[in-house]
């Protein structure tokens, strides 16, 4: 049942006077239902409420937080065909796509529940004493990762399930310990109320205090502001747009107390296709990347909106492929008016920039809130010199590069600001041969792909989503994967402290059995 | 032999016109060598030759790394009783303070060699592929933590060798690849210039590129911040004031391309004194707090600026005890003429304020440039209210804070700033009866000690020094040991590479035998 309430912790509420809807872009008209922005004195609450879990929520033991996070995961997939409905109205994206989102997310959930409940996660280092040492004796010191503190998470519009209400920063901050504060996305208020009640279930059920979770709707910046803002919160993490990220990070820098600001953030990852490859499999690539240009109608941060190779014969035909492949591809349609409105004006703007030529831009016969794709070519020389043709086109649109020999295609990615991805096609030899290109897509990106599409980002361990700015905001993390976790808590360090009043992770006996590094050694032994 | 020149990379030069001198405390007059400022010219040259090397230098082995770092050790004790003579001129400190320094400075660099040596410090993260994975195949990923890129390291006033030219962050930055940039401090430009050319011998005998090691002149901030904002240097360790840290933060967060600043700052390091405690052994407390409280002439950052007990008997008689102690501890000389006004300044601001009682102030009968030391008190009401008395008084000084009950205590602990240490000490089990004030102490500090001083800051991997703001400007990360090798690293990840062309660290064959977690199991086994 959809109220259009916050939740200020575990309690449904409504003070403020400003209403909105969600948007169904298939039928092109607003859904039903209205939702209450939070107000400033709804925001303080949960941050208050938030500030009080954290003394206990730090604290519990990470049995419990696993419980609480498989708990979250089955409650999601109790709301079954209500959430996927809901999903659908609110994205206009595709049922099989809801469903292997919410898949996602509650594997992202499960993966974390495991994670703290094998508990190694936290880094345990120990130093024992030596009494004895000259001139002076050492201490005995022991370390663990200890959670920041209350966690603001915004909604991504473009991953309604696995990076919003209970997605990966979220599932992230919550096995580290956090408290978490949802900035609901405008455009899918609804499954973001949904996922929020499950959460709230899920931590009622498990025993979770009171504002460990709220959820806050907003249908413009100033929640999110006045969240970033508040002393008492203490990170935030955004999926989005360089200029909404890069608005937060620069109110977090500039607060009295500054706080991390973990901002995933636009990218066209660019994609290098080298000479042999392009000569003796140009054909397949090209059928390749239409489909990855267009999936999920480019609604990925990792979609490829950048294609390099050497002018050529092989370039000429991977092109005319490439272009005739995509427009055999039925236009789908885009999450939002406002979405499809900044695709068209920032293709628009591309276009219209001197030098670029459109090879292949779908009719004007399409339904409305459905994206034409479109492909473009562009010297390299042009490129180069032209900066706003470094900019991303969200959505499906994609623009190939043609340099005139490796030397210019390899200041091109020197030039490029960072990026997510960075792809590498290539034949036999060919990598090993052009080490410097590798070298300096390496030096601009989180995460380089062999002979492959940059889009689907595997939730695992070894996974890279991040990389130099403005990719992200902080390349020292990702944001997905377990390791993500790093990103929400800090190194904490006891002296000289009384066994029986350490935390279990760092206690002799070591009664959770976890790996630790003792005196430079890693392992599981008891002191 | 000292040039008073820059080294901008092997070169040694001086372009320019602004030149300044170092100062002897000890003496009351200033060294005669003359230090050349570096220019606008020598700074992009030396960002440049950095850039350059750092192509060659994130990429070399660890064994070479560690051979790289383990020479500097070799160059600077080779520097001898030149660098201790050096050391002690530019800083009034006594002889044994610089061996003790240098000591640690060689353990550093040599902890950091061994670190890059082994090499597992990477995490290595390998995730196998699934080609049969339904619906669609698993890739192959594999992510290690790669070097940032060039790290402006500024030199610390109260630490020449430790925290300086070859300190904590330019061993821990060069352990992680990335070349370094030192903006010298001015109070020490000498030892900065010798253990400059240590750093640079030790380069060219290990086959290091040019660039990897810069060391500029400076005696303003114009150096500094022309460093900071230039878009080749990716990351800055600093360690001093927290006006001087925020600034360079700030400056830091405004740039196109925000980059990392770790900033090691200001502290009070509050020591909580509990009744038992305080009843069963205050005088001793009391002794060897007088010893901490002065101990480098109070110029440590963990100096305990702030003790905080129950007013009654025993904290009179404590507050008695310290006081008379305190006075016969002779005066010792501070590191420079501006350290000891600023010292002088800060003391008489907090002495002004309303309610603080002067208990003890060392007469004014000391030598030029050597500090009175002094211990104040004020009631917790007082204190609470005014937040002047919260700031740091960096040298030989102290506060009392009789704090009416222990509801005020932890009143008062909760609104500190961050801080890098705070210290309980405690009888019995009153650590256990009060775990208010200590979960509120722990929230507010990076280290916490049990029965000890602050003063003494462990070199171990188990050591964070670093703590939330405005001790750090990042309290993710620390500064000392070798995990604070984790500020100038960024995780990468690479997708479906071919194994010949993955860095060793992420091969099958596991050559270089490291501990890697390997399709989630921690594991030295070959693929």
């Amino acid at each position: 049942m959809i109220t259009g309430k916050n939740y200020i912790g575990n309690t449904l509420s409504a003070k403020g006077s400003k209403e909105y809807r969600t948007f169904n872009p298939q039928l092109n008209l607003e859904n039903e239902k209205t939702y209450t922005e939070a107000t400033e004195e709804e925001i303080n609450e949960a941050v208050k409420l938030a500030s009080n879990a954290y003394k206990v929520f730090s604290k519990i033991s990470g049995q419990k937080k696993a419980a609480f996070l498989n708990a979250i995961a089955d409650e999601i997939l109790a709301l079954d065909d209500v959430l996927v409905q809901m999903y659908c109205s609110e994205t206009g994206l595709p049922e099989g796509r809801a469903r292997g989102e919410r898949g996602r997310t509650v594997g992202q959930l499960r993966s974390f529940a495991d994670l703290v409940e094998e508990g190694s996660w936290v880094e345990a280092t120990i130093d024992t004493a030596l009494p004895e040492r000259k001139p002076i004796p050492k201490p005995d010191l022991r370390k663990l990762l200890v959670p920041l503190g209350p966690v603001v998470v915004f909604g991504a519009s473009n991953f309604p399930l696995a990076y919003s209400t209970a997605g990966g920063d979220t599932a992230a901050a919550f096995a580290a310990g956090c408290p978490v504060i949802v900035k609901s996305h405008p455009m899918h208020a609804g499954t973001g109320e949904l996922v929020a009640s499950a959460i709230i279930k899920a931590a009622k059920r498990t025993g979770m205090p009171n504002g460990v979770f709220s959820n806050l709707n907003s249908s413009g910046i100033e929640v999110g502001q006045q969240l970033v803002v508040h002393a008492g919160v203490k990170a935030v993490g955004f999926t989005g747009s360089i200029r909404g990220g890069r608005a937060l990070y620069d109110l977090a820098a500039q607060r009295e107390e500054p706080i991390p600001v973990f901002a995933e953030m636009g990218s066209i990852n660019p994609v290098v296709i080298l000479p042999e490859a392009l000569k003796n499999r140009g054909e397949s690539i090209a059928k390749t990347y239409a489909g990855s240009i267009t999936l999920g109608t480019g609604q990925f941060c990792t979609n490829p909106g950048l294609l390099l190779g050497i002018k050529g014969e092989a370039l000429t035909y991977f092109i005319e492929v490439l272009s005739n492949e995509i427009l055999t591809i039925e236009p789908s349609c885009m999450l939002h008016p406002n979405i499809i409105g900044a695709y068209e004006a920032n293709k628009q703007k591309a276009i219209s920039q001197d030098g670029l030529t459109v090879l292949a831009d779908y009719g004007s016969d399409v339904r409305t809130n459905y994206a034409r794709q479109a492909i473009t070519t562009v010297e390299g020389e042009t490129f180069l010199k032209n900066t706003t043709l470094h900019q991303e086109v969200f959505g499906p649109f994609s623009m190939v590069v043609q340099c005139k020999d490796t030397k210019q295609l390899e200041a091109i990615i020197s030039k490029l600001e960072g990026q997510l991805t960075g792809t590498l096609i290539a034949d036999n030899g060919e990598a090993a041969d052009n080490q410097n290109i590798v070298d300096a897509l390496q030096n601009r990106v989180g995460r380089i792909i062999y002979n492959g599409v940059p889009t689907g980002v595997e939730v695992c361990p070894a996974m890279v989503h991040g990389g130099p700015y403005p990719s992200s905001t902080d390349s020292r993390f990702t944001a997905v994967g377990i390791h993500s976790i790093k990103r929400w808590v800090r190194p904490f360090s006891y002296q000289d402290w009384p066994n029986g009043l350490l935390p279990d992770e760092l206690k002799n006996e070591n009664p959770l059995g976890i790996s630790r590094l003792v005196n430079n050694v890693q392992t599981i032994d008891k002191i």
